[in-house]
């Protein structure tokens, strides 16, 4: 029997539902965060997360941190970029205008490529862009959690390497490390910045950076200290290290429960090679677009390219708005999101297929949701006479 | 029967014991961060940690953040000093150097009043400080984790307000909140920061912070926009009051399954007055102290009235140090902490008496900490044939 209380089943772009064992696994007794026991768990879950990001390069090192992914940027840009420095930031939506406001805190000269809504910034502007300052990084928002907008990562790491080669390349994969294919290494990325809650499968509050080397020697070699105490790369990353390699260390208070979740959920996703997971997202949202087409609703990204796996962001029928459907999905046992992109958030839904409920089939997450979703459709609009 | 695994009862000063019910409210399923459900429990929480601080001023303001208690000195530090100000630091160890570090991050101009081990600054050092140049904020560790010093933040901000009504009085209260008198509207404090693991018994993994109208219009009235992103007050001020209202608000996703603990523990520490909460850990304090005196143990802190209730800090035997004795507690089922103040730390050990240990009287957890003490001292002394 599951330890859960019977429950709706969540399926936004995060949180995401969870498996027993890890929930079980932050049930654990009160340890010390300088124990044996513990040290072991947490020096293995930073271990674990290199497999996640298929990296095994010893110069990059994965941060794991107390704190939302939103902390992540300001790992970014306390450490990477100095005052006075220039940023490119390829805007999808909500969350490029944010990570582009965290930069600017820190003092960096942010530009903005703005793709229309539900599209992403061309290659060719991409470049030209490039072309046009020295940038110390580019940011992406791999999967723009507000339009499921997928970024081509790798492609963007490749131009800005030919184009501008010490340009940092960091990547907002807080919707998309899990559930889209990552090969941290083989394309150059700089940094990754990542949550708990999303594609990982474990409750939010753990703030997840993978850094490749260069990018530590970016932030080793400032002119001017890091910009952030709690967020300092300096700070933490004898930490991570000593904790790798079994050894106590501190800096501050790590939270140990969520730390025993992560270690459970890592350790079952990394159980099997990283390409079957990202095949098992690809299969599950083409089912969901293909059963959003068929109900006749458009994708906020029209281009199939364009379109995350683990996630679907889709136009409602005109006429009908988020507060027509989602208390109809509510009552059938399915949690979406409503819009969050502020210029047409009351057009469209947000469906979230990630984690168990692509990778535990028997659950039925998806074949339910898209009954759901077919029936509170059909509802809605005969209610409103459509 | 017990969710938790048997296992040695951790009494250092943070993290401690959890009660059951704390630790099963984690085991919550997914949630939105926005859903009704959630939103009320977070809502209440907040009002909860109003109860914590004995404050009923609705102009003071308590912020949850996912972070661990490190995170508050950034919020402290990147929000009520502005580049070039002054700080002053009342200096009892470890702690009141980091802040110190904290606070020079963000441009402030720090100045240590330095007290010997186990002592804290003269109240006339103190007000003489005060009077030398205008400081912004006055901190001071409340309870100091690497030494057990206790500060008399009602006295010291009485000074304050006397000597240099502006400067903010803050509380580094991390190892103080839950065990320690606060009463936050009537002493008139500024911020007090703190943490979920040590007496408050939640998992670590929140970063609390609870601040007065005072420092709130401080940090609105900015002349520069405040230094730090994931620790702005002007982001956090709106989710927090939104939240409280029972409204759903986004910045960053907060720890819901951490939040489901506080909520628990919080509920359980404030259905009694707050004054019986620190008579209880100060009459056990008594009582730990009587018996390491009794075994000849000398404290860090030679003062009755600089001694911490929530913890104690004990030199051991010339010719001791910790791993002479702490394997031998540990073989008794009970974990102490060793030294943390670099200069002496592997002259004394700590024993952190709070939360459930205390309130919990039919644990025995201190009693049989106390017999494994005096047990473990005599086998060490005829180990070394002392």
């Amino acid at each position: 029997m599951s330890i859960q209380a019977p429950h709706n089943t969540l399926l936004i772009p995060g949180p995401i539902e969870f498996d027993d064992a890890v929930l079980q696994s932050m049930s654990h007794y009160a340890e010390s965060h300088v124990a044996p026991g513990f040290v072991k768990v947490f020096g293995e879950t930073i271990t674990l997360t290199r497999k996640l990001f298929q990296s095994t390069n010893p110069a990059a090192q994965p941060f794991i941190i107390s704190g939302s992914g939103t902390l992540g940027w300001d790992l970014v840009s306390a450490n990477l970029v100095e005052r006075g420095e220039n940023a490119l930031v390829l805007n999808t939506g909500y969350f490029g205008d944010s990570f582009g406001a965290c930069l600017e805190t820190y003092g960096a000269n942010v530009d903005h490529l703005r793709a229309p809504i539900g599209d992403r910034p061309a290659f060719d502007e991409v470049e030209k862009a490039l072309q046009s300052k020295p940038y110390k990084v580019i940011t992406i928002t791999h999967v723009d959690t507000s339009t499921g907008v997928l970024n081509d990562i790798k492609r963007v790491a490749e131009i800005t390497r030919r184009v501008s080669p010490n340009t940092l390349v960091v990547v907002d994969g807080v919707c998309s490390v899990g559930s889209e294919e990552i090969d941290f290494d083989k394309w150059d990325l700089d940094a990754v910045v990542t949550a708990s809650q999303k594609a990982i499968g474990c409750p939010p509050g753990l703030s997840i950076v993978m850094v490749s080397g260069r990018a530590l020697e970016v932030a080793k070699s400032r002119k001017t200290p890091a910009a952030s105490y709690y967020a300092s790369i300096e700070k933490w990353l004898p930490i991570m290290q000593n904790y790798e390699n079994h050894k106590p260390s501190y800096f501050a208070t790590p939270p140990t429960q969520l730390v025993h979740a992560l270690h459970t959920t890592l350790s079952q996703i990394t159980a099997r090679p990283m390409s079957e997971r990202f095949a098992m997202h690809t299969q599950a949202s083409d089912k969901v677009k293909a059963a959003v087409a068929e109900l006749g609703l458009k994708q906020l990204a029209p281009n199939r390219e364009a379109q995350a796996h683990g996630m679907t962001a889709m136009y409602l029928p005109e006429g009908l708005t988020p507060p027509d459907v989602l208390p109809g999905l509510l009552k059938r046992g399915v949690i979406f999101a409503a819009g969050l992109h502020k210029e047409i958030a009351t057009k469209y839904i947000r469906f979230g297929h990630m984690g168990v409920s692509i990778s535990q089939a028997d659950r039925k997450d998806i074949d339910n949701a898209l009954t759901a979703l077919k029936e509170a459709l059909a509802e809605a609009k005969q209610a409103k006479g459509l």
